[in-house]
């Protein structure tokens, strides 16, 4: 017994991924499509065809779940803005559902993700789970007492938004928020401390992409960080620790049973990730100073999984 | 028909304040003793005989709610640090229990705050609320989805513990972070900014203060400050801000339905709490931009009445 088959799809700014998943997490079918410069219409024409062409591979799902990198309304299927698509108060849920002819639930992509991590992956068994994705900027899902939380109408948890400095930069994209961890200990931010490093170290291997006139991006500093160069080693840790200080008033305010990172970022893998523990252990309460701090597990599937379980609950609950 | 019977008891580094309460908030019997400078056997023995009084006073009392500024395990009633009471790992629910023979609660002083206004006070029909108690450190208190949020164990909820300035100075007491909210925007910042304001600017009240050697607290800048001195109410305003702040991170992070203001700072009214509300209304993403700031309502009486609200609903779920 496997339960209800239920399709997910996760909507990026460059590209969607649609599965079909089984309750025992099995795929039964899988799509990938670029998603990048579509208009609003031809993103929901995108969805409506990929999800049919899920249907005709397993005739017998029950169910659509979205993943959506927007602030949104749950309860009423609403995308209400986004950095990376073209939605602006836009009802997606009614839209697909009126085309595919299966109940669709709409949720933040990070949402989904903390659920599959929660379900399958690197928070199994917790009851309460943070986790942040580090990419771009920075997403944020909330597992509280083993549900997800999503605040008053579904457009909270946006765990990247929350002050490292309070008078720093201003943030990206539509937050109006100034020295938000999305912008200081981003992978965006990555990019920007490995440029000042590269005019500040010039025989570094960053010093060499500068010379050389090349981009020296989030990737770019953690390719160089991996392949030793210290210069590199030392921004990757700087950001970690940024990302720890984040972290170590997450696990203040929520207590958590562990704390998940994903995203981007995490192909720094411990260079990143060890600062960030460092910085939990001496910067947070008792006990919360012992919280662990993982790496996210199900990568790039986790917005599917997570779309298509979320999916399957909200189906199962509402009867 | 009015519901069991409960005693509550706050318990502050200067005074203990214990009540018994029936389901409809009627206060049925009060007392007040002082605390300060007590050992930890002394403080319980306090605790034991203020509570035996209060059930001379009313016998049918069913339970015991204690609400104590520690961080606390919640499961086993035990008092696990603190910074104005000599309680470090204290079993105090078990010594309690066995003392007075009545099923004993124990939780933080905030907690049971937010307990307090959520079914009585400013937060009454809010399903989620950020509560903050902003005197000498600033106490958290979270209802999320209706009921109070703990964390793991109990000891969640150190809303005055997250990053403001990310190697801003030492936090207070036991905490070994850096740059807290707790350190920045407290009752304790708002007499360390009065003094550097009273120092620039001596023709003003504050500057007065300080030409004759008297002491410039956080309660001395909010006298200035209401009885009109510019200086005073710009040291007012700006830890408004540093609240709003903080608070607009709460905002993205809950999504509340409301967010209150409690504690010593209040008694400067909308002096402080509408730069706090602009900052809130400026700083978040949409829609949690939109998010009420209301001032506390319950004021001193608020710990007593969580604590024995707490130990109602408690004793009715275990039965």
């Amino acid at each position: 017994m496997s339960g209800p088959l239920t399709i997910g799809a996760d909507l990026g700014g460059t590209k969607m991924l649609v599965g079909v998943l089984d309750a025992d997490r099995e795929v039964r079918y899988e799509s990938r499509e670029t998603s990048r410069g579509h208009s609003e219409d031809e993103l929901i024409g995108l969805i409506v065809r990929e999800v049919a062409d899920a249907r005709k591979a397993c005739p017998d799902t029950v169910a659509v779940g979205l993943g959506l990198p927007c602030t949104i309304d749950f309860e009423h299927g609403i995308a209400i803005a986004a950095v990376n698509l073209p939605f602006t108060d836009v009802a997606v849920r009614e839209m697909v559902q009126e085309q595919v002819g299966l109940p669709v639930f709409l949720d933040n992509d990070a949402n989904v993700a903390v659920l599959a991590e929660h379900l399958y992956g690197a928070a199994q068994g917790a009851r309460n789970v943070v986790m942040i994705t580090v990419g771009t900027g920075i997403g944020g899902g909330l597992v509280l007492n083993g549900e997800v939380y999503r605040g008053s109408t579904g457009a909270g948890a946006e765990l990247g938004h929350v002050v490292l400095q309070l008078d720093g930069p201003a943030c990206q994209g539509s937050c109006p928020g100034f020295g938000h961890a999305e912008t200081l200990a981003s992978g965006t931010a990555l990019g920007a401390e490995g440029r000042k490093a590269a005019e500040g170290s010039p025989d570094s291997v960053l010093g060499g992409l500068l010379a050389q006139g090349l981009e020296i991006d989030g990737k770019a500093v953690t390719a160089a960080a991996m392949g030793g160069d210290e210069a590199a080693r030392g921004v990757v840790a700087e950001i970690g620790r940024r990302i720890g200080a984040t972290l170590s008033g997450f696990a203040n305010i929520f207590e958590p049973d562990v704390m998940v990172v994903g995203g981007g970022v995490m192909a720094a893998g411990d260079l990143l990730l060890e600062p960030a523990r460092r910085e939990v252990e001496a910067r947070a309460l008792r006990p919360m100073n012992r919280t662990p701090v993982v790496a996210a597990e199900l990568g790039n599937d986790a917005g599917m999984i997570g779309a298509a379980s979320m999916a399957r609950i909200e189906f199962e609950q509402r009867g």
